[in-house]
């Protein structure tokens, strides 16, 4: 939920991102929405020119479109190289998030001194020696250790926890339910088969601008730091392990599992469930798809996947018995081939 | 845990569910238990044919069984079409959770005016504008965003976070931990590869007699609504991205992850661990198998599996190698059917 | 974050760990380091002897080495059979935890009688007829409900919940966001397609000495106990459903989900985000590769895999294809070889 703002003109918008404007410029927009949705008094947005003929019978004020939709546009538009970046700048300025009370709430417990603009919420809880940059706002229910820092404008929505000695960069945004800092998974095993905790004594360092998901999980080093480098977004539900790094502008989706030690490039993306096994390295600009498991380096930029097909349950009973005898039809093929090349040279 | 009511005569239990009651209706069920488990003041439940035989060991107070089943019961029991929803009725029935104390606990942080029937965990904060149903009771240590609209009768358990504006029905059991209406995951990717955040402006809507579970995660809708219908059952730590819609009465098991703007139908059951790309339509009555990766829509019902089948690592590991080279594999086949085709006819 | 000790001696650390010293025991060692990072007052360790080439460049204090490694060390070196776990214990020696200040924080809500040595943590809440062990430590933020037995020397980190009735032994690690005793996903299917809701009326009971990760969710049985065994080791975000058996010291990576009623055996190590169907039993000293899906009981010890290759994107595409065809494949072979048998014998 956001506050609405009494909005701006086409002409307020286009002298702050640029963009040509075709149209009566004073128009006001209060709202964006979707070309489906969008009434005379909010911007919409054509991205992917697939959807081209929904303009038709789009009824915004006016439409964010690239240079090859302005063309057929019959309503008002402004032309962006990219529509989307566009429409997201502009329902920024539209949708800021409602200011929240500076200063700490009477229900929280907050065992370090802090710059007044800062806003703690109801029940949250900061131990001691902890630095939190100007004008962040964290929600109720948070739990930040001593020896925290975390940069200026971050946004901290309810119950995350920050363990102990966690550095988080500026304008940080920290969805409900991340825990960052929690022990890395070490042990080592004994001859009689129990485990002997391995201290994580590493930190979690995370850059400017990076976004963690809900329910994501970033755990500390063992040694040497986790490290997640400037404007990473992390999706929900993310597991990423100790001594992970993460490369500048990286986006990763949902139920991703970084296992430890491994190191993930710049401008990567990762698909959805995907899995990176351990102690690998993956190069800058790869993208990883949905589901896949990533079981050793990659060096080259490109689009890498494994999963299985889908198949109704009944064809996929058949296919899936016969992966148990691929090494064996293999095997078989080449067998055949031997054979019919005696018969072609011989007999 | 549960309070522990007087019981239940089986007679009062037949008048009130139904069934057809061979044995002494007086006598008295203070509990359920399991064929193996149960004592003589218990009744137990029999809805698998193939554990028939324990019967015959069982010493319940009596015994729900299928018609079928009934003919060979040596105890006293109940007969019903559906075994095990009419235990779940009478489990229910013994099994009351315990009544919370009305009224809002003193460490709460409550801005709203709330229905004195309403009871209020320790520590919870509940926002501004926020409509909560009569004889809800929210555990502690919960967030409740502003103008969160919760219907009546509804369980929240302890530290659910309800994100601002979410709307959800009647009678909602939500589980510890779970997150409702966190932002999408929603960037334009700029020139320089940097990530400009898309404001999440719907909300998450939830109908009637829904249950989410634990670390569970239903982000908001990025302009219009992630929906999840009546009916529907989510277990432990799924997660549903923005602008998700979910058929009444589907039921979903742990670890599924669906992608953004998915449309599930009705009455579908998806496995542990699936997962559904963004973007596409399942149809209504569908089921799909554990661990199987949904790419495409499925427009029929029937039931869909793909996952991968598991070996000894050494065979799989020769199996798994052949993987990369099927199409090589079906070029060698296609090859040696034209061999084969050209000394059969000919030379 | 762990408190600085004042470091031990070299002859200190041998005298209380064994081990074969190499060099001057009066060196005062203050921490533990990589091979890479240590310096002259750190010990560091070669667990793996492919890294035995760092030793020449290494700074540290002292080194831990197996006795294969021991003959070419150049730096003062402890020999011991397992590098690894002996660097553990000094690690934990060096690196005690903070000792939390013992006594119930005046936020937090207790509504039964602690040891004086319990360390509750702020906003935390305890229920009724709850036992905690002395010298535990609670940290903020927690749900800790009705009855709920914690044994001594545990350690909960914030935002914990314990649901009533569950039962934790000694020595318990828990990490955030963990959820243990929530209700399992258990519901009747009625005639309409709508799901009847079975009370979840068992426990979780885990034995000593268990680590429980960060947001990993374990439910409560149906009627019978959800149970952990001694030893068991559960890194983050794992769901583990009702009246799951876990045998003791077996290990858990992260992400992985285990369905109902499955029996997993002791010792067993299971790969992230690796899937295990419901009632099925797996013996001991099973290892689960990464991401494998175990749809059948496993009877003997070994190593299981089954995940799917990855590859360069245009690759899978054409070897997923056939993926569906493997049947249509084995049949085609099969002809072959008839055909093939026919040309040989024959005309």
């Amino acid at each position: 939920m956001t506050e609405r703002v009494d909005g701006f003109t086409l002409d307020e918008i286009v002298s702050r991102f640029g963009g040509e404007l075709t149209g009566d410029g004073r128009l006001r927009i209060l709202q964006v929405a979707t070309l489906e949705n969008a009434g005379s008094d909010e911007l919409a947005f054509l991205a992917n020119t697939k959807y081209r003929r929904q303009l038709k019978s789009c009824r915004a004020g006016a439409v964010i479109v690239s240079p090859a939709d302005a063309r057929d546009c019959p309503l008002p538009c402004i032309v962006s190289d990219n529509p989307y970046a566009y429409y997201a700048r502009v329902a920024q300025l539209l949708n800021t998030p409602p200011r929240a009370p500076s200063g700490i709430h009477p229900s929280a417990v907050v065992e370090t001194e802090l710059d007044q603009s800062v806003s703690i919420g109801a029940g949250t809880y900061v131990g001691k020696n902890v630095k939190i940059g100007g004008d962040s706002v964290i929600g109720p229910g948070c739990s930040i250790g001593d020896g925290v820092t975390l940069g200026p404008q971050a946004r901290l929505y309810s119950r995350v926890t920050l363990y102990p000695g966690c550095m988080i960069g500026a304008r940080a945004i920290i969805h409900s339910g991340a825990v960052i800092g929690a022990d890395g998974f070490g042990f080592a095993r004994e001859g009689d088969g129990s485990w002997t905790k391995v201290p994580q004594l590493g930190r979690v360092v995370i850059g400017n601008d990076v976004e963690v998901g809900a329910n994501t999980t970033i755990d500390r080093g063992a040694l040497d730091d986790t490290v997640i480098e400037d404007g990473v977004k992390l999706d929900n539900q993310i597991q990423i392990a100790h001594n992970v790094r993460i490369g500048t502008r990286t986006a990763i989706a949902g139920c991703v599992g970084i296992a430890g030690s491994a190191r993930i490039g710049r401008r990567c993306t990762i698909g959805g469930a995907a899995m990176i096994l351990g102690h690998l390295t993956i190069s800058d600009d790869v993208n990883i798809s949905a589901a896949t498991l990533i079981t050793k380096s990659i060096s080259q930029p490109g689009t890498y996947s494994g999963a299985m097909p889908f198949e109704v349950h009944r064809d996929w009973l058949k296919n899936a018995a016969q992966m148990r005898h691929l090494d064996a039809i293999a095997g078989k093929i080449r067998a055949l081939e031997a054979r019919l090349a005696q018969l072609e040279n011989g007999s």
